[in-house]
């Protein structure tokens, strides 16, 4: 039985001035959540589930944690149109210090959508990225969009906040790339051993504070759409980078 | 001033069963309306605007469509949380036989997230894509979030929808190619002059009768992630297959 303060911070969870307060995340449906739950990445404060879900193998969490509910409460807690199971509570990570820019580093300048930066997190995981920057301006990791969106692997691809301009000149001698609109095709690029390459916002592109430190690199396309989502520009780029 | 009658019409537009119906669809904000009211390729049938929404320049539209509506009621016909400006009721193409396969033919087998059709077509525009072809059971063209999500690239590319089996079985000498898991990388693809490309359903891949008549090909990948995004995987493989 959850009481009413129990299901209003549950509640509040979807706002993220009450998830920056209590520092915590919901991740919903059966196989995000079990993947949260075997990573053990994060830890889990609570677990909201309908009685026909199956807690997964090998799972050590705290049983303690587990609340079952009938699907009207769970929905009433859920952030989703058609909640599946169960939720969790999870605490977020401690903001840890920028790493060192090595291999392939995507940086993400003001990238606004929740569900194109979680489909970038996918797609860096698929791709073996190991580090994802953001621009203090992008969307919030712990958006439940975001979360859902990744599909899990916010378990593996780290995530961190800065400010990217300050970051670029902190890297010396690994050269930096910017995704625009007319540059140098990507078909004849000579991707280096080490590189950081910069998404920008869906509507503007790459800020110019972060253009100006940058090459830019394009999507070569013989067609007449007049732009790329971002996500799927990430995506090509980390493809032709990585591979 | 909308009669109730109007109203309820063009509210019935976001169900499938009226699109079907009314042979007509909608589509919302001041560029997308814009690009499909200059385009041409769709008959207009009523344009809503709030006042201060412009007319585009070199617009033949017949004026006598241009409803100005107050953003109330622009809210109360919309399909979007927050509508922009202007919305406007197209008229659907009439169904045309499916094409010859020649240069890069997409298919798409069973994709029901209209947010993924949207982007595929986007992305299938840039790429200068000519023909896609989609299973009876992919997400209706006309349903708004395909709409909204073509950014206005559903004017420029051709979408069929039909049986892909015989489809492909009619299309001799053609090589088929669907996008699975685990087959040859596509870091070694020698792209054919022609082809025809299958891409899956979000959850289950390529369907059997379709995978059995073709090659499979992969995108490579050094991660953990399960799995990409439908309309990210068909943008890496249309990238490398026609660039």
């Amino acid at each position: 039985m959850l009481s009413k303060s129990d299901i209003k911070y549950i509640q509040s969870l979807q706002h993220k001035k009450f998830r920056d307060m209590h520092k915590a995340f919901v991740a919903e449906g059966e196989k995000l959540v079990q993947e949260l739950l075997l990573s053990g990445k994060f830890e889990v404060t609570g677990v909201y589930a309908v009685s026909d879900w199956q807690i997964p193998d090998g799972n050590t969490f705290n049983k303690t944690l587990l609340n079952v509910v009938d699907s009207a409460m769970l929905e009433r807690i859920s952030g989703m149109q058609t909640p599946n199971k169960v939720l969790g509570v999870f605490r977020q990570l401690p903001e840890k210090p920028l790493p060192m820019a090595e291999g392939f580093t995507l940086l993400l300048d003001d990238i606004r959508d929740p569900g194109n930066l979680g489909t970038i997190i996918r797609t860096a995981d698929w791709f073996g990225i190991k580090n994802i920057v953001c621009s203090e301006t992008t969307v919030e990791l712990y958006n439940p969009k975001v979360i859902q969106g990744t599909m899990g692997s916010i378990c593996r691809v780290p995530v961190y906040y800065g400010d990217l301009k300050r970051y670029i000149q902190q890297q010396k001698d690994i050269p930096v790339f910017s995704a625009v609109l007319h540059a140098s095709p990507l078909t004849a690029f000579k991707k280096p051993k080490d590189m950081m390459l910069v998404i920008g916002n869906e509507a503007n592109g790459v800020s110019e504070p972060l253009r100006a430190l940058s090459k830019g690199i394009s999507i070569p396309g013989s067609g007449n759409a007049e732009s790329l989502n971002a996500a799927i520009a990430a995506a090509i780029l980390m493809y032709a980078c990585t591979t």
